[in-house]
């Protein structure tokens, strides 16, 4: 039996039942996510593979962090969750599996599972070295078929973690700096852009619960609101972001294009005056 | 027990397991489709889900409600259908669920339903206010996963619709006008561009059954074929098209880029003479 | 039960389960995939589809056969795998299930089981001409969901595949040639290009084990290394593929842009002196 760790729920008993999610840089164009459903489906038939996102630009791990983070509380306990951005692929970089709040993480030791394990929480992290539960040829450029994938199906069919390898704590972690005051307000700064072009900053969303205004690089300043339908279309707004995080948006726009907004721009809260 | 419902079956007896279906404008590219997976799993574990897309174009509810219409009539009994199309997020708009042939349909009170019950089609509406099925803390821009997936899992799970809210008769139908009879011939217009820039119109499929022409917005006139195969590649064409509307097309082509056309646009049928 | 057929496994007894693969150019935009999903869950509701990729480019069948062969062999035995690239659509011709490996392939009847069968290997083929297993109404434009999606589902619930059709012998195969040697090396192409830009050859990857450089059209020669991180960031390089080719790419970057590389394009491998 699984209980469900949705934040502020009073968990409920639900039937066990193994859940695979996957986040990678693979895009949908090709074979890539669909193969490592079959290796998954070959070792674990029974299992569910869900996807989080295959959009993750190419080789942005921090961004991959943020968004595996962004999806995986509100999974089941229980869920094993993939992710490959991975562009050491090849190369000597360790592999892991992590287990943190009752959910599992497998992904390259590169930062990726960043955000999923909260500074001072508990944990448990192993290198992927038992190289049984690999495919038995393993390629040069797609462990996400010939490691991750077999390595988390066997999870699902209930193999115990401390197999995959030898536990360890020494494994990579980016600091995901919180904003720092100064003197003309919190400094903060866009932390992902979605596909809709809206910032999401690193200003917590509780932020956004006094009035206050949100200047961006090119100087604008928007004031925060406390949704979309407050301001008109194609108008620029601050609000208290779904993930957590205040988001810097235009209501049907891009605010990505309009103020050429990028990953790590400077952002400047200030509390209304 | 569920049965098919796919028009001129005739009805087979099925397991009965539930599925819930999503239909959004969310894209595939961030967390927010494996996010409402997620949840749906937290809550309702045995359910599957099934996309119908996720690329409707920002807020256009009304592509939204015919892609809706077009996939929902093959589904089987039973099926829960999820819509989310709705720029009026965290403003005071309803939310509804609504019974229609055996089927149920969850979405904001936006028009996104209007195809999927039919003029003079029996049916319940219910407004979602039972916030005891939703997640514990709302956010005001992401309904998709803090209160439309969760209903539709206890749903899933065989909640009673009754117990979502107040039934009620009032909810947003866009009109979608049929073609009208005019001097140069039956009037018309473009209703959905799909990804190959066929132009999908409202003249019903059984008008291509005789012989004639569609004229573009531009003057061009095309013959109704039988299929794209009935011309050669890169020439235009009308057909009986797959949603039960005649479409315009370009064989290995796109009709929307080479005739600029857009979703509202004109379109003439004449009678071949 | 199905056993494991992934290449070098040593067979392990799964319980049987039905899973039917989708690989189509009918991008995910519409509601094309989501209806052939309804389709299937309305005959067969305990089967599972998986989605190979919907990303083929429009009417590219030798891209899609390869695409195609590039996953199936990593699922198990008792896999239906569909593929509907289908330009051809509701011209005269023909359709096909095929099985050949324990795996059975469905599709038009036009190159795209090409790459699935190979050469000499024992295989049964029929022609989809039982439409009683179609849906009542078979429309011009959408095979995929009128023939391919039901035929599909009848099989995954057991229905022999001698069922579907008269058997044949004739069927398109497109032939994909293999390197050929020539006194500047050996001569091969490009058979895919990926949507990192990376582009698939057809020299199989057993020739990287040996050093060796890799000649584009434009006359740029790089070298075989053995992973992506043996380069800087932004360098040209040549490497066994997962796919068991070897494959011309740029670190980070798109080798099929910046060289301007397409399906069809000489490449010359060379062996090091």
């Amino acid at each position: 039996m699984n209980r469900v760790t949705i934040p502020g729920f009073h968990p409920i008993l639900i039937p066990s039942m193994s859940i695979i999610t996957l986040t990678t840089d693979f895009g949908l164009s090709d074979w890539f996510v669909g193969t490592m459903k079959g290796v998954i489906a070959s070792i674990a038939p029974d299992v569910r593979v869900i996807d989080i996102t295959h959009g993750i630009r190419q080789g942005q791990v921090r961004e991959g962090a943020f968004a595996l983070a962004a999806a995986a509380r509100y999974f089941p306990e229980g869920t094993i969750h993939v992710g490959v951005i991975d562009p050491g692929v090849g190369s000597s970089r360790h592999a892991l599996a992590v287990e943190c709040h009752h959910q599992i993480y497998i992904a390259p030791d590169n930062g990726l599972l960043s955000a999923v394990v909260p500074d001072g929480a508990p944990f448990r992290a192993y290198r992927l070295e038992n190289d049984s539960l690999f495919l038995p040829t393993v390629s040069q450029t797609f462990h996400g078929r010939d490691v991750f994938a077999p390595v988390a199906a066997h999870l699902a069919r209930g193999l115990p973690l401390t197999e995959v390898g030898p536990a360890t704590d020494e494994w990579e972690r980016l600091t995901l700096p919180g904003p720092v005051e100064s003197f003309a307000g919190l400094c903060g700064e866009v932390v992902y852009i979605d596909q809709f072009g809206n910032a999401l900053s690193s200003f917590p969303a509780e932020l956004a619960a006094n009035p206050g205004t949100v200047q961006l690089p090119d100087g604008t300043r928007t004031a925060l609101v406390s949704c979309y339908a407050d301001v008109d279309e194609g108008d620029l707004l601050a609000v208290a972001g779904s993930t957590g995080f205040i988001e810097v948006a235009i209501r049907n726009g891009s605010a990505a294009v309009v103020h050429q907004l990028e990953v790590g721009d400077p952002l400047i809260l200030s509390a209304k005056k």
